[in-house]
């Protein structure tokens, strides 16, 4: 295998380090934009790099659906296919099938769903989803797993976890390409006793990485980082550890303080499209009236290339006006906001200033209320449930 | 006035000249891109000029309905307000208030119309059109004047003309920035005997350069053509010649041969945001099923960053994952082929070549059949026309 990873300075908790991969050394902690579909929203892949990123993530689930593994692999990979000559981090398409599918039906073998575009059936088995990964050439790939819903009964996510390891064991005997480093997925819900079987079943199969999963899934805040930290200090010191599906910067923020190396979310370039920027205050809606008639950026000391050339005036003005380039302008904006918040974190993780920065970043910033998003989020989860309980999660 | 225009070669009828602006010199015949709301739809003003634009169009009716002609002057101009550095050229806002106002009544005095945003009703004069384009300060600007419908009666269009005389004399009169150039709109529908007269009429009053206005509405491009090539024979040949509204290659081709200097058209980007992709043997569909394999790009010789870039498979891939990027990479690729060929065929003339060069363009390049988009066209201006009668347009 190419890829690695090595600490450069380890804190009370936090690390600062270095992913190794194919395509270049990813310094961590690190946040991952989102390419669901192969392109991260709006953007070029040089403007990605511009803002300061050498990882991406893409969904595997959507580019199996469109265009289809067969075609990105006939098209030379994932890396030609959508021109990014930096790394890459493919997901499993396991959360995708249980978030994004009108039907998913999991049994011991595997998980059957239906596509949200056309509604035709597919089978998804941990093997599949390793010869998918293999094919579109990700640096880094995930096994399959089952992610529970936040209230399910502990029997329930026993069951998925178990399941989950079981799919991780058969995940890493189908993986067979060594360019690709292959992370494991910890389950268990909130129950720590289960978060601990978990890391202790999978850090005995040896795999490269672990990430955390099943969390910001209708929790509370204060659980998702408690059993975060608990599950991270469990995990060896010497693989890095990735919090899925976080990405609000007081999260990324909390997630390092705790010992997370990686990051995804599609967060901020979501709420950049829905006209909502990162300030070191909290996020701002563009369309507020307020800044209508702004002459200065919406950061005034951002070195963003939106910042550094338009006025709010004119981002809010291009948002009233539905035009393309507001989605963009807003997008590089938070893409650069969370780069730099994790060139700052990791400078202070370096510096032994974690703390103090911390400290200051609280003292400024005021989180956004999520419950609109969080229960959006949740509201999947619960309608899945039905289907859940009436699939065959065997013991 | 800080403008200005002269020829570097003559052919029959085709001219390479230079317009000077206070923002720079533009090699003509030249192509504008449309930004209506201050914004070449999906690009940076940075990619406007790196495809090799140095002139874009905006729309004054756009602005002052939305964010306000006064808050672009606060906030220091249009240059200013979308960060574009290169010569601006803004319409009078007349042809919207006739194509998109859901009223409009047209006096002696001026225009009474309703925001196609918000139904609020706004009255525009000869008067206020220059008040306007002089606070937003682009470097050329334009009369105020009515465009009558193709198959209006020859009475009817001989009132619009005669209409719009007077109201370019009054613009002249209040037109008071020298650092912008005025060109006056010659109009006279397909009347050969309108079109001498408003000719004449206008010349008399000495304006800095000429649009021929009304034309491109739903007549056949036969007529479009042969209107435009009497017109243009008798405008001063020291003065810039400017067909508005066309911009289809094969248009601009057959316009530069005719004398044409000055092209604007929002067709190039929008129908890159329908997939519709300029090629040399004609415009293509990205969303036909024939681009979802294809591993070269769109057009094969193409230096545009889009087909340097990308496959027309991940394009088509974009287009059908309804991707933000695919429309700016269509756009990019589209307003290339414009700069291209405007490129291509200023050469031609310079180098006493353009017959061969538009014979060699028609030889490979199919048109699309424009019915569709001329009959919607049309419809408003069909639709106007009971609101034209009911009008009190004075002869």
């Amino acid at each position: 295998m190419q890829s690695g990873f090595h600490l450069i300075k380890t804190g009370d908790s936090a690390r600062a380090g270095e992913l190794i991969t194919p395509h270049g050394t990813v310094p961590t902690p690190v946040f991952l934009p989102v390419g669901s579909q192969g392109t991260v929203k709006t953007l070029t892949p040089e403007e990605v790099k511009e803002i300061g990123y050498g990882m991406v993530l893409a969904n595997t689930y959507h580019l199996y659906l469109r265009p289809g593994i067969e075609l990105v692999a006939k098209l030379g990979g994932l890396h030609k296919f959508m021109a990014w000559d930096g790394a890459i981090l493919t997901d499993s398409g396991g959360y995708q099938v249980f978030s994004l599918s009108p039907l998913c039906q999991v049994g011991e073998e595997g998980v059957k769903f239906r596509s949200h575009i056309d509604g035709s059936e597919h089978f998804l088995t941990p093997e599949l989803t390793i010869e998918h990964q293999e094919k579109l050439g990700a640096d880094i790939i995930m096994v399959l797993d089952v992610c529970p819903a936040y209230d399910d009964s502990f029997e329930k996510v026993q069951r998925a976890t178990e399941l989950t390891h079981r799919w991780a064991e058969r995940c890493r005997k189908a993986h067979k390409s060594k360019n690709q480093a292959l992370f494991a997925i910890v389950q268990g819900g909130v129950s720590t006793e289960l978060r601990q079987r978990s890391v202790a079943c999978l850090t005995a199969m040896d795999f490269d990485g672990y990430a955390i999963g099943g969390l910001s899934i209708g929790e509370p805040k204060q659980v998702t980082f408690e059993i975060a930290a608990q599950t991270a200090a469990r995990l060896p010191a010497d693989k890095p550890r990735y919090l899925m599906g976080v990405g609000a910067p007081e999260d990324i923020v909390e997630g390092v303080v705790r010992g997370i190396d990686i990051f995804d979310s599609a967060l901020p370039t979501r709420v950049a499209r829905n006209g909502a920027l990162f300030t070191w205050e909290g996020r701002r809606n563009i369309l507020n009236a307020a800044y209508r008639r702004m002459d200065k950026p919406i950061v005034a000391d951002c070195d963003c290339y939106t910042c550094r050339t338009f006025s709010a005036a004119y981002l809010h003005h291009l948002f009233k006006g539905e035009e393309l380039l507001a989605y963009r302008l807003a997008t590089i904006h938070n893409l650069h906001f969370i780069a730099d918040l994790m060139a700052k974190v990791r400078n202070a993780i370096i510096d032994d200033t974690l703390d103090g920065f911390r400290e200051e970043f609280w003292s400024r910033y005021q989180p956004t209320d999520e419950k609109t998003r969080v229960s959006q989020k949740y509201k999947w989860l619960k309608a899945k449930r039905g289907e859940l309980d009436s699939g065959s999660v065997s013991t």
